[in-house]
């Protein structure tokens, strides 16, 4: 089974498909902007692109927004991960963490799925902590600084870790099981 | 004349009252949340936080965005530059600069003004470079890294500077004026 996924970032939907074929779900990016609300919490973004997209739509949509969390920043920079990494990348997070005591951080997912029931929310969650230069090619934004715990290579170093761990395919995980049974 | 000014920024009234007392007009804050679109154009931010806010209180109204954007950043912060100030404040500011060859930067600040006719943007910009430290403790935000062309001192030192050729003070002069007639 087919479902759209409104992003205008393709890793997004490739990570998506790594959980969604277990489930015999196929996500199909979709091209369809949404103005993200700003609000520091992820989920409160998903659900408002959700619901903007599938009133646009009219058959159901996901749409995923992610933030990572650096506590010694004071959760920057939170849900405006996407913005801030274009702006300043890596190397500028690494230069913000000079002044920050605290290097552990948590990225989370939030998957806002909406039909014509209106919108649920799946979220996933990863703890670790901010590494000290950038390691590592694969994954994409804040991959190569993000080492989860209990390990000792970032995500860019260690994508297979990545897509067994991370709070995107917990919450594409949650997301799956609950849409395979609907459509049983 | 009154007219609410929905933010929950008092600098921003009492730098607005300083223009409009010359025209007569007073403005009165207004504790009214609008969400903000990510937009990385504060006129846009502007055009529909004012339309947003007019719907529900269906009087004219005005809101204020303002953006500072750095050059060797990118436009970082931007539009997105109250939130990236309440996270890093100028000390982050500061550390990306290591980074970052080019210390122009332009305040822009767009008042988007809704009543029964629509919305209309006034805006205002201001041209100039960030500072090598912190200092001056008046104003509010990135005024004290802010150093205007022509000058040789942040709009943190110089509070009477920023009264006379600020972003925020052009776009409320253009403001006033416009209101001003209307209510001729």
């Amino acid at each position: 089974m087919e479902l759209k996924f409104a992003t205008s970032n393709p890793h997004k939907v490739s990570e998506a498909n790594q959980v969604g074929r277990k489930y015999g779900i196929e996500f199909v990016q979709l091209e369809q902007d949404y103005p993200e609300i700003r609000d520091e919490d992820v989920r409160m973004v998903a659900r408002a692109g959700a619901a903007y997209v599938f009133n646009i739509i009219r058959e159901p949509v996901i749409v995923e927004d992610t933030g990572l969390f650096i506590e010694g920043l004071g959760g920057f920079p939170g849900s405006y991960s996407a913005f801030v990494f274009n702006k300043i990348e890596n190397q500028g997070i690494l230069r913000l963490m000079q002044g920050a005591g605290d290097r552990k951080a948590e990225f989370i997912s939030a998957i806002g799925y909406c039909d014509i029931d209106g919108v649920q929310i799946f979220d996933g969650a990863v703890r670790g902590s901010i590494g000290t230069e950038i390691t590592g090619t694969a994954g994409f934004g804040y991959d190569s600084i993000f080492i989860p715990d209990g390990h000792e290579k970032t995500f860019g170093e260690n994508p297979k870790l990545k897509a067994e761990v991370s709070h995107r395919m917990k919450a594409f995980d949650k997301f799956c099981k609950f849409i395979a049974e609907c459509w049983d």
